[in-house]
Order: structure tokens, then sequence, then C-alpha cells
């Protein structure tokens, strides 16, 4: 069956035909039928640093996924032939403390499909049933395949409540513009983005920012003087960025960090977070399975939001496309199409 | 009345004889009879580069203390002339959001006595009604006066809560010493502790530490591996220290940050913070007044434990011995006699 | 200066004229300009069970107001003449461990304003400088009259964070509807009422309640069956609503009391809360002064909501008509205005 | 194999000869050691009204064990022959939204071994891996026989933290005993047991109690009115202590409701919950697996508690004397042993 996958050290990616074993008997294969270029999937078409040093080519690519079972284990329970699923892409290993005591996001054995084995970038996949996600009837395939980075926005915006709160976003990417439509939705009282790319921070207007910044011209911290934010999201990853976010913040105020920074920063602990009192979290992953639930309901609720994250949908025969779109900042979320019909 | 002052610019300390005003409508005057040598005390005896930048000669130092009401404002309800009292030495606005929302030790308009204004190393000293606590009866006078301290060590124990979990504290200072003793007291299973210095790592033993390690000799990731850390207390502001105990922490784990680094320190966010999901909060001061009822209670069960902490008790004329014995590292705590008999 | 007080024992209420003393060095004096009417009011006009246990005739009623301070005590900081305030009606004792820890709306030695003491229901009236709320500039007189109840809402609705939850309301009064309004507000992704008053149910769907049900027609939990509620705030003091928001709810849900029910309730704990799993929180007041921060948040964000629970603004003059009015269950909530311009 | 059993309808157990299928895939075979006797055992054995509601005769009996896997099924990981283990006797779904959120003690599809399915008084059982915990090494059979009743008790005890509190236990049954030691190693300040049996009392005492009352004899509310509770647990199911426990406890207390009332019960939730702000929780069963953690850490550390609870260990055959033993109030806990040797 069709697969994209990662042939060997180097740029590019390519198509291939795979195979698929049997599902064990906790185990489900699904029919792909949509799946989301993600951000992961690019740092490994470029074969950057990160890249070098996790993969071990040749890999099928593809961690975001919609699609529907074609056949149980022998002893799957709870799910259906023809029933449509989307899965957390994190898989487990179910024993140990974290996993035992609701953190399997931070399990210490987990293998990511799609980087740490064969990905969703292929016609099937087999999968463990508890890693299932049966996707609400009224959401559409396109919407279904990105419940990942959508669950990456939620479980940051909803790390600390953002009830009645003033939500501080630094960095406006696919992630950090879901993140603006959801703390709205879950009741942020005001929302402010800071980003530098122009049309970025208009789609975050579109997505219900109240504020948008610059921070090439904009002075973040005494533009927000007047009504502080009392929660920083930080999903750019840049230094600056994080610092920025922690001056203009309320003492007392909540942090969470999903951004990845290329390498050691350097900070300010005692002005920025000792004196002030902050809290920081930091973010990876998804809770399973409360940040599905979340995202289910919100994507129900909000699928215009969700349409304007969504910028492109094409057949996955076409994955050098998406790569280059992708590459040149032409689009925020691709999503590719892995059926005929 | 007797007074220990920083009577200009440069190294030391030298009485005075000081005169004081009248209390205000909610304010109380104290005659202070014992008073405690803070390692902020010694700052602005050595004169290093912070005390330069904020303290503003002639000062009366001193912030730690406990006292006798002797004359009550025109309009305190709720106190006695006679009454035994300690402070909270934060003096703080009352008006503005953090005053307003039970966060009034993070008030950016903060005054503490003894830095910002006149202190406790005094006969006598004027007290808003509002910052007073009631010491219990059967807590002695010298553990009366280093509430403030203790105050510190249990926001930091308390800051996440302790109980059943395994307790890392990076710095065993006179306040890491009391954090030992009041993480077992608030039902640590383990307390480990990694302090370099011999003397400190006994004491910490005899205040209940199951482990103690010695972070130039010991390897702290790997002797704690089997059983890691739930929880980190940072008490040294030393950037080595926490970048260990960031490594050490289980997935998941809480760090409350107290100890101040001097300078801006260098952190690898990623691996350290984000990709193990860790909560940081950074510390100051004490909850007004929560932290005040859980150190009363804990002095109350737990006196030997102070005692141990207080290793001096002089004559406050004394003065220039406590800073001798401080600076020489042969003392943990040193409590000031105020009062002749 | 007119005031409208309970004279005597039994029903009814008359105009005064009232005398005014002078403000203590921390209290200030303020020109009363709108008063809302609370059912607490009408309890006492009516002259109720409750009213003949707690009120001591002559009295002068009222607790919810706006009015521009007229007159500073000596000591008085953080305030100026002329300024627009509004006050939180309960005075506290401000030392006992409640007052000292955050709790102060559950101080045991509260005085309210209009029912332990001299109300608002006057043309001026002095408080404690630490009671009063400096509303914010953008909200009208009506609205900021009325803080106190739309403050009992709102720390109903943030007992346990709304966002992305489905939040039951039992009872659509006043207090209700501000909930419903306050809920979606902050995140709830839906929101469902009960209450079998027709109109007041309509009145709930304007304000954004996604379902509304009638108690008396409707099965409520087969109803809510598909997508069950995880939040109860409970507002009619019903027992039988309390039951059948319990039954309805998720396991593991929250439930927020605010509803006074008038005498003993029979509960099955087991099958309705201890095999739940279920958390209940008892709401009493407004947390000082969170709150109050959050209402003034959301009557900025959204004055049509607030619009539609004032249903009368009247001269104070016409208190006997506001009192038949309410009584007549013609009213959500009347605002009195105590100025003549 | 040798089981005990309720054969039929009616007072009384037999034994019987047992057989037992083969795990599935993810399931292991368990051969019994040792097994506890617990309070819902006597229910079945007394055959109340409850039994007769819920239970379908024939059944083996027993749901707190522990034992040796003998075999694994064709795709356990993580678990090897030979390894001793306890087990969560609730047998969940696995798909619902409480299993998927970490609140999988709430499961509406649980199935509890002895009780609705084929339970632990047998020489063999089939468990799914999913469902194991392996004990520490340093925890002797008896005691590792016992963590399903420890685990209730701890549950209870961490519903909320106890550390630096004041906690108020009503009843001193095995699991009150068992939460009286719990409390105190997780940092209870100090820990009131109300209980009218003498002999629990001093058990009660034995086991760290501070204070202990007789309902019936001392005024529970005056006699903590000097240093009023802040937590309560309820582990009697009376009507009576619950309401004596509520009216003891502090405003903005915290109470955890583990035991189960026989009917309906009759409250006044205005003054005993509403107007003191309380916040009540139902538990249930244990955390998966937090509860099983904080258990084992705590038996490892306090292995003398847990031999105070242990009153009894006889041979599986000695069944009839174990529960007359039970019935006549002459144990506290009784474990049965399975094995020859």
């Amino acid at each position: 069956m069709f697969a994209i996958q990662k042939p060997k050290a180097g740029k590019g990616v390519t198509a291939t035909a795979a195979a698929m074993g049997q599902p064990k008997a906790h185990e489900v294969r699904i029919k792909v039928t949509y799946a989301g270029v993600c951000g992961t999937d690019m740092h490994i078409y470029q074969w950057d640093t990160w890249a070098q040093n996790r993969i071990k080519p040749p890999l099928i690519l593809g961690h975001e996924f919609v699609g529907e079972i074609i056949e149980l284990g022998a002893e799957v329970q709870g799910y259906q032939i023809g029933q449509r699923v989307s899965a957390e892409g994190h898989i487990v290993c179910g024993v140990c403390v974290l996993c035992k005591t609701g953190q399997a996001h931070l399990c210490q054995q987990t293998q990511i499909i799609g980087v740490d084995r064969q990905g969703a970038f292929c016609q099937e996949i087999i999968m463990p049933a508890s890693n299932l996600w049966p996707v609400s009837a009224n959401i559409s395939d396109a919407h279904a395949a990105i419940f990942d980075p959508l669950g990456n926005a939620m479980h940051t915006v909803m790390a600390f409540s953002p009830a009645g709160e003033h939500v501080l976003i630094t960095g406006a990417g696919a992630i950090g513009l879901a993140a603006v439509a959801m703390a709205k939705a879950n009741g942020a009282r005001k929302v402010t983005v800071v980003e530098p790319n122009d049309h970025k921070r208009k789609v975050a207007e579109q997505l219900g920012a109240d504020v948008t910044l610059n921070p090439f011209k904009d002075d973040v911290v005494a533009q927000t003087a007047a009504d502080r934010p009392t929660r920083l999201l930080e999903m750019s990853g840049n230094e600056k960025a994080l610092e920025t976010g922690l001056k203009a913040l309320l003492e007392g105020g909540k942090v969470a960090l999903l951004g990845i920074p290329p390498k050691e920063i350097t900070l300010n602990l005692a002005e920025l977070v000792i004196f002030k009192g902050l809290t920081l979290q930091g973010v990876v992953g998804r809770k399973m399975f409360e940040t599905w639930y979340q995202v289910d309901h919100f994507v129900q609720n909000n699928p215009a939001a969700v349409d304007a994250l969504v910028t492109h949908i094409l057949p996955a025969t076409d994955y050098q496309k998406a790569f280059d779109l992708l590459e040149a900042g032409e689009a925020i979320k691709i999503v590719l199409k892995f059926t005929d019909n």
C-alpha cells in the first residue's frame, strides 16, 4: 500500500509500497483516510540536527490522522469494524509510575508513531486499542485528522484554567493560533498575541485575539501594563519571547511552556520568576485522554476556527507540494488525503 | 533607646540611640525583646552590591523579632497592651490587585522593615496592627523571634503539598535546614538533602533527613535513581544545584524556588523542564497569614528542631560578635536579646 | 437625609430621615447614588421567620450600592474625594483565622450592612476603606449598584472552573440568570438551566443557555443523559432540584451550593454523592476581592447581559412600588436611584 | 482447587472445589497466598439486604489478596512468572469517559471480584494484567493482602492534603484506624478520633491519635472548639457522626465521605455546609494507581501500624472461625492463608 517514507539520511521523503502485519489481541487495523503534516514531519523532511539524532530510516512519517477500523484484534472490546477513529500517537509502556498515575504523556518508554516506529502517512496503520479516539460524528475528517496538534494547543491552554484570565500567547504558528481560539472558547476575558509575522497576527485576530503585537515594533511590556496578563502560553521556543512574556506577566501569574528552545536559554530567574512568584509548567503531548475530550468538544463547537487553520487539503500523492508549501511559509496546516474517493 | 544601625555606606554597623514617633490609629508600639539576625542583615553589614543598590543609610537593621505591645493606636481592635507578638515585616499597600486577592507577599509597593524603612534591631518598633502575629503561649521568645525565616522555609515546603512525597532539598543553610524538619513534619515520606558542608549535612540528618549527599562527591542523579524525588526545594540559589535537582526529579514533579541566584542562569529548558512536564514556582516572603499559622503549629510541635537551628542567643549589645560568628560560618541562627532582664 | 427603614416588627418599610456620624481614621463617607433591592430586603420587608430572628428594628435596609466618596477618614490611603465606589457589604473582623487566610467571607464576626447594622438605602453611608471597590469607569451606575448579587453568582460559577464544562444550573432567579451569562463568558461549553417559570427560562435562553428544562414537565436526568453535566450550580434552595441535579451529574462532577434550603433536607448521600465521587462546596458571599475583580471584568465585557437583569430603575422614593413589583414576580432586579439629578 | 463460596441465598458460606479457565492475552493466572476478609464479605456471609440485592450465588467471595503469578497471557508485558502481586479488585471497562480521564474508580461498568464475579478466596485467580500491583519486596504477605482496604483509607486521607491540618476522623473500624496512622504519616498536625468503642479508641491512640472522644459521653464540638478541625474523614456512615463532624469543623474545612449511610440522611445543609463554606467529597475505591503507590510507601514505612490492624492470620480452611470472630467484634482485620507451607 501507498506510504510516504524517509528512505535514508538526508533531505527529502519518497513514496513507497508498505506491507502491514497482523493486529495483536488488543490492537486494531485502521484504513487511514486523512493525515496532517506536522512541524515534526518537516524536521524529518529537512533532516535537521534533531532528526539526525532521533530518526532511524527507513521510516514512514506521520502521526496525526483519522481513519476507519478495518480489523479488530482478537480481544478488542468497545470498538467495531467501520468505526471512525483518530488515535493518540504516543504509544506508552502502561506499567511505569507515570502511566499508572495519569501522566502517561510523560512516560519515558514512549514510542511515537512516525518518529520511533512506522507512522500514519500510509494507507493502513495498526494501533493499540487503548490509543484510539472515536471522533464525534459531526466533526469533519479534515478536522479529525489534526486532533494531535490541536491537543498540544489545548493541553497548553488548559494547563492553568483560562476562565476569566488575560492570556498572553507568544508565537502564532498553527498551534499558537489554535490556542487563541481555544483560550477564548474556554473563557479567557482577553487574549493578547505576540507574533512578528503580519499574516499570522491577522489570522490571530480572526480567531478572536483582542490585541496583537509585533515584538519587533511594539513594546509588549508597556502596551500590556494597564491590564497585565495573568497567563502566558509560550509557543515560540524563543528565549526573548519568553523573557518578554515573563516581564509582562502580573505577579503570581501562570506560565505554560510548549515551545521548544533549540538550545539552552539564559534567564534572570530571580527577577522574572522568583520575586514575581510565578508558576511555570512544561507541557508535552496531550493528557490521555482529558485533552482529547476537550478538543472534541472544541472542534464540534468551533468548526470555523479549525477551518481557518487547515489552509490546504491535498491528495497524499502531492506530499512534495505539501512540504514545499510549508517550507515556504505559505500554509498553516496541510492535511493529506489517503483515500481515492 | 538602643538600636543597631547602618550609619553610612561601607562595611559594618554601629550602636545608636533611636527615637520613635507615635503610633497612628491602626498601629501599635512594640517593645522588642528578641530579634533574629538574617542573611539579609549580613548583606547590609557587608555592604555587598545588593545592599549598595537597595539600602539608604542611616538605617536601623532587623526584620525578625518578637516583643510586647506597649501602646495601641486609637482605633486598634483585637489586640491588648502587654500582648506578646511577632510581626510580618513586609508592610504592603493593601489596595493593589495582589493585596486584594491573597497575594500580598507579591505586592509591588512593599516596604520591608530593616531594609526599606527603620527595622527591629531597636528597643521599640511601631507596626501596623494588620501585620501583627500573636504568638502561641507555649512558644519560647527565641523561637518566636524567627518566625520570619521559618516562614520562608514553610512557604517553600507548602508551595506544593509534601504529603507522601520524596522531597529533595538543595542547600542546607538555616532555611534549608528548617525545611528539612518541616517537610518531615508535614508528611514527606523521604527527605534527601544536597549540601556540600559536612556539618550542615550532619545537622540535616539530626533534623530528620533520610539521605544527605555531597554534590562535590556524590552523583545525586544516580543515587536518587532508584526512588526519584517528586518535589524539589531549591534553597541554594546555585545554578548547578538547580540543574542537578531538575535532573534528579521524577517527570511531572514540582519545584519550589526560594534560593536567589546572584546573576542570570543558563538552563536547558527543553530537556529539564518542558519534556519532563515539571512545574516550577517562585517563592518569596510568607503568605499572609496562612504561612504564619503553619509556622506557629510547627514550632509548638517541634521545639527541638527549632532549638537545633538557634545556635546562639546573645545580648543585643554583642551584635558585633553575632556578625563575626555568622561571617565565619560558625553559627546557623543567632537571636539577639534586646531586654535587660 | 432620606433613608428607607424597617421601623418596627411586622410587614413593610417606611421612609425616614437619617443622621450619619463621622468616619473613623480608616473609614470613608459615601454619597449613595444607586442601590439594588435584594431578596434579603424582601425577607425583611415581608418580615418572615428569618427576618424575625435576625433583624432588630429600626434598621435602614440595603446592602447593594454605588456612590461617591465625599469624606475620607484621617488615615485613609489610596482613595480620593469624588471617587466612584461600590463596597463589599460584609464588614469582617480582620483578625480571625478566616480573615487572615483569604476566607474573610466566612468570618463568624461578620456584620452585614442593612442586616446587622444600618444599610445603604440612605443618601449617605460610612464604610471601612478596606471594603471599598473602585468601579471601572466604563461601567454604568445601575450595573455598579448590583456588584454584590453579581458577586454571589460569580463566586458560585467560579467555585470550580467552568472552562470547557457542561454546567447545569438549577434555579433561574436574578442570581441564577446572572450565572448563566457568567458561565458562558467563563468558558462553559454548554449551559443547561432547570427552572419552572416560563419567562425566566426565556431570559435564560437570551443570556446564552443552550438548553432550558422545566422540572415539572421535562425529565432532567433523561434529557441530559447523552451529554451529562459536569458542574452543578444549585441556586434554588429546593431539595428536589438538588436531588435532580445530583442525579443528572456525571460521576466525579463538582457542585456549588448557593441556594438556601428553608429547612433540613433529606438526601441519599450514598447513591448521589459517595458512590458518584462528587464534590460539593457551600458558597456564601463573595471572595474578597477575587470575586469583585471577576465581576468587574464581566460587567465591562457583557453590559447587555446585565441590562437584561436590571428590569427597573426607580427613584428611591418609589420604594413601595419596587417591593410590590418584586412581590408580584414582575421584576428581576430593581435598582433605586438615591440622587435627584 | 479450594475456594470459599456463597452457595445459595441465606446466611453462611461453604468450602468448594473450584476450576479455573485460561488467561486471555492480557491476563495472568495468580496463585493466591493470602487474602483479607472485608466487611463486604461479612455482608455477603450474613446475607443482608444489600447482599440480597447485589449478589448472585453461587459466588466465590474475596477481593483483597496477594499471590504469585503462575501463568502469563500471550501478550502480557512487564510482568514475570513467579512475581508477587496484589491487584485492584475493580475491573473497569477502560473505554468510558471516567476510565479515560483518571477516574476509573468511578467507572459505571465496574465488575468487583468477589461481588460481581468470582473472587479471591480461592487458590487461584485470573486477573487482567492492568489490574496488577507488584508489591514492594520488604512488605510482608499479610500486609500485601490488605492493600485494598488500606487503599480505601488512603484515598480518603489524601482526598484533601492532610499536611499541617487538624484531621477529625469519625468511626474507628479497620479503615478508620488505618486512616489515623496514615493521616499522621502524611503530615496531619493533630488527629482527633470520634468512636464509641473503648477498645477501638485505645487502638486509635496506639496508632497516633492525639485525642480520642466517645460521642456518647463527650461533647465533640465543645472539646474541639479551642483548636477546630480543618479536615473531616467520615468513616462511620452514621448520620449523627456526620452532623457532629460538620458542626465541629472550622469554616472552609474539607470533608471526605467514605462511610456509607444505610439509608437516606437528614441534614441541615444551610447551616452545616453552605454558610460554613465547607467542601465535601464522596470517596469510593482507590485511585488507579496513585493510591496504590501511596499505600505501598506507607506500609513500607509503617509496618508496626499495619501489624496493629491485622489481629489474626488464619488458615483459609478456618474461614468459619474468621466470620465468627468478625461477627463477635473480636477482630479488626483477619487475613486467610491459602497456601499450605
